[in-house]
């Protein structure tokens, strides 16, 4: 594989925060999973129905996940049946909200059909709309025509 | 494909905005594509060389975004050469900024070597540090603990 640095200031293609993530969660439903995980969807067969996903896609995909921290796998058990698992999202993979967030208002403001955005989100302490916001230490909100550089 | 609501107050995984960019991002190697056209990487052997993809993927790869309106493909001639294309990020390729700033966060944060994350970013007008912030719309910054749920 490739190391040439891209610029000046840029690292490597591979020595990259992005590629790193990507290698965590860039295979096929690994983000459609995520988002049901985090929409409180735990058992195996509601997330294999509500993604319509090969069953045994989903069990490799919720495989990498456990494997790398970022899901873990629970017993549970309803009366008089046998035990079963769900699947949690750690402390480490709730920290994935913001690129899940961050993709859904990309979707919200380019790719949303005539009704407008399918789902908004608030806070539950306030009810106050939830967003992402890219900003710099000082404040300033940072929009996509805001110049920004290698420290 | 599936249709079933997943909770109430949630749609149906495919009307879902992530489900859509992910329909528009989520191929191997897009994001990474992305990620070098934001860092000033245009010319397709540039990009070839340091993402060290095969060339017919990128490819395919920057044909989806041309043809999504993420990336338009703009001649240039080098003197005594015949003309070639670059690629350039649309306005609409700009927005998806907040996602590659999510994922290198997380990377940042979690995937990072000994020596931290390989690259800070700041803003070029004022040198402050850039990050990316999930926050409501009164002005209450969300970590991964905040409770978000359907308005």
């Amino acid at each position: 594989m490739q190391v040439m640095p891209v610029r000046p200031g840029f690292p490597d293609s591979e020595d990259c925060s992005i590629a790193r993530t990507m290698a965590v969660v860039g295979r096929p439903w690994t983000i459609l999973v995520l988002r049901d995980l985090f929409n409180g969807v735990r058992r195996f067969d509601d997330l294999a129905t509500h993604l319509g996903v090969a069953r045994n896609v989903l069990t490799r995909r919720l495989g990498e996940l456990v494997e790398h921290g970022l899901v873990e796998r629970v017993e549970y058990r309803e009366p008089g049946r046998r035990a079963r698992h769900e699947y949690r999202l750690t402390t480490e993979g709730r920290d994935l909200r913001p690129v899940l967030l961050a993709l859904m208002a990309y979707g919200d403001r380019h790719l949303a059909g005539p009704d407008g955005p399918p789902l908004r989100l608030r806070h539950r302490d306030c009810g106050g709309a939830v967003g992402v916001r890219v900003e710099c230490a000082h404040g300033h909100e940072l929009d996509s025509r805001a110049r920004i550089e290698p420290a």
